[in-house]
């Protein structure tokens, strides 16, 4: 029997990851931001011991809906932190956003091995959770389907062999659009492509490239390599998940169906691997895969994101904080699609200095309060 | 100090491994067929110890050039045999064709690691191959660009959970070519192909295919899969090197230029992968990656492979005479270039039974005798 405990249970990751669970698998605690119906039902489903609800208001209806059940409900952040102390021999961390922080560094000291699906732990704080996890002698796998090529790729290999590694992108829903469209694209625009239907800042974050950024600031935190040893490739398709190039120029790729069970299932099974119920690849009918470099120009993002590599500290932080102001002035009209990279760069650029040389292993005090700042200069920030 | 013996010296694959070795390798054995001049040089150049020239007739020439160096010298196939049972730490068995059989059985049984570039030893004797390492405690690493990727996608992972191996190929020089164009194709249609420049023999191997059915034969022996688990794969640039599919529908697949020193180092260094002589890969010009599925109706040869994955025993024995008898006929302009794969076809036919329950652990000489009666058999084909 292994212990398991999904933190963000009631969203995509956290429903995949649930669907995959077998008999060996002993649910201890799920966990949810405000749907107590969803996750009183899967705790139920699960026989989960313990469900937590993150808005306190909400404690009742959970817990009416659990009557009779064994399972407890508790509800609130001191709640959920409690929760993620519990020692536990799987733990998923998929609570969106910076909310995730917290537990992610909480579960960091209890789950023997810590699948990470909350970007902005290490984006905001990679530096903390490494330490918390060598502390613990937790194994952090990566969720992303990018960073888990990678690990994948890593896997038997030797980490100090390597040369680069190769993060794959869609290129999102703007991969085509020239300049001038991009300037003027509206939230309609970024919202209504036919390829891409995802929630709404998600979306952005692929328009923009914004996702990629933060994947390549994780990538550093997560595989400790330096801003020259990471490159993007975009490659449409989405089959390559991403590559690993070691010195003796040999590179090793990591492909499958856009399916994320399949890096889940990578996660839950590590170190085997066991039959997912995920199409398999038919290079019969792929015919073939495109790779091009990404423009810069339309996509300052991963040029922002190597300011960030390159200067290390707390940048992450300002980085992740900054470009949270933007998407909302987008979403609010306020400023135009191109704006949002020019508000990241501009609060980036007020404090490098100072947050270049500020650690996340001070403290998660000192986290939030760089991303308050950062927060704060960015809503100063107007157009030219 | 690492031994190092490199049988097949003077080849393309032997100059390569040589030109690879530094200054931790110590160099026991050198070996060529014909070539007295280049043995010797090669010999001088790296303080070998042993130079063996397999052409009896030879080694007066080969003795007086390593005249007043401290290199022996000896010739003749015992000779071979008995440098190829001197303990080595590593060996490199690239001797052309079924004369390499012999020596890389003596190497299984006296090197540390074997690299294996001789294609024959494992599809006419694979299984007596495995066992003599089995017993020696030999490491096989094979050096063939899509075997060598398939092992180096296998490191670290478990071989019970593999799903697929999927070889990739070029397609050859005739893969766009019609049914009614083959047909006609003569010898010289074959070898003036323009971006293929080879030898003749493996250029009519890789127009036909017949490369690819050994390849798929000898990955059978070296990865212990069913037929059902090889599937061969088109694809015409040649990057993607092989790929292994496992159970959790991942695909892990080796890229990289086309280079034979990769596969070369990557056996020289195992498990280390240190800096390699090779253009890295340039995703940013590479643009794109084709796949198509193999037409076995103009490449018979896959499907008679299958016969041969199926059936096992010493049929693998039977298809390579076949083939070699083909070539042969084919190359004096005696047969067609669709014909070729009939004579194989026909010899399958008429010894599949008998060879299918023997086996090449019984010995080298029931090995040979299957051998010769192909090429009997074959002898007496006739168009229709």
């Amino acid at each position: 029997m292994r212990t398991v405990s999904v933190f963000g249970s009631t969203g995509s990751i956290g429903c995949n990851t649930l669907s995959l669970l077998g008999a060996e698998h002993h649910v201890k605690v799920l966990t949810a931001a405000r749907n107590a119906a969803k996750l009183a039902d899967q705790a139920i489903a699960h026989k989960a011991e313990l469900a937590v609800i993150e808005d306190e208001t909400l404690l009742p209806e959970l817990t009416s809906r659990l009557s009779g059940t064994s399972v407890r409900a508790t509800a609130g952040q001191t709640a959920l932190i409690e929760a993620a102390q519990e020692p536990v021999d799987w733990a998923m961390s998929a609570i969106i956003g910076s909310a995730g922080l917290a537990p992610t560094l909480a579960l960091a000291g209890s789950a023997r091995t810590l699948a990470l699906a909350n970007k902005e732990s290490m984006v905001c704080a990679g530096e903390l959770v490494n330490a918390k996890c060598a502390a613990s002698g937790c194994q952090l796998i990566p969720v992303d389907s990018e960073h888990s090529a990678i690990f994948q790729a890593l896997a038997g290999q030797d980490s100090k062999q390597v040369r680069r590694v190769l993060l794959t992108s869609s290129g999102g829903p703007f991969r085509t659009w020239s300049l001038a469209q991009m300037k003027e694209a509206s939230l309609a625009d970024t919202l209504n492509h036919p390829n891409f239907s995802m929630g709404q800042r998600i979306t952005i974050d692929s328009a923009t490239m914004f996702n990629k950024a933060l994947e390549v600031i994780e990538a550093q935190q997560l595989f400790a390599v330096t801003s020259e040893q990471i490159d993007v490739v975009v490659h449409p398709q989405q089959i390559v998940h991403s590559m690993v190039e070691f010195q003796d120029m040999t590179i090793l790729a990591q492909l499958g169906s856009p399916d994320m069970r399949g890096a889940i299932g990578y996660a839950l099974h590590y170190p085997q691997r066991k039959p997912l119920p995920i199409e398999p690849l038919d290079f019969m009918t792929l015919s073939r895969l495109d790779f091009e470099p990404p423009d810069e120009t339309r996509f300052p993002a991963l040029r922002l994101a190597r300011e960030v590599l390159v200067h290390g500290g707390l940048t992450g932080t300002v980085f992740n904080a900054a470009k949270e102001v933007a998407l909302d002035k987008f979403i609010a009209g306020h400023i135009g699609f191109l704006d949002m990279a020019d508000l990241i760069a501009y609060v980036l650029d007020r404090l490098v200095e100072e947050s270049a040389v500020q650690h996340s292993t001070e403290g998660l005090d000192i986290v939030m309060g760089m991303d308050k700042s950062a927060r704060d200069i960015g809503q100063t920030w107007r157009p030219t």
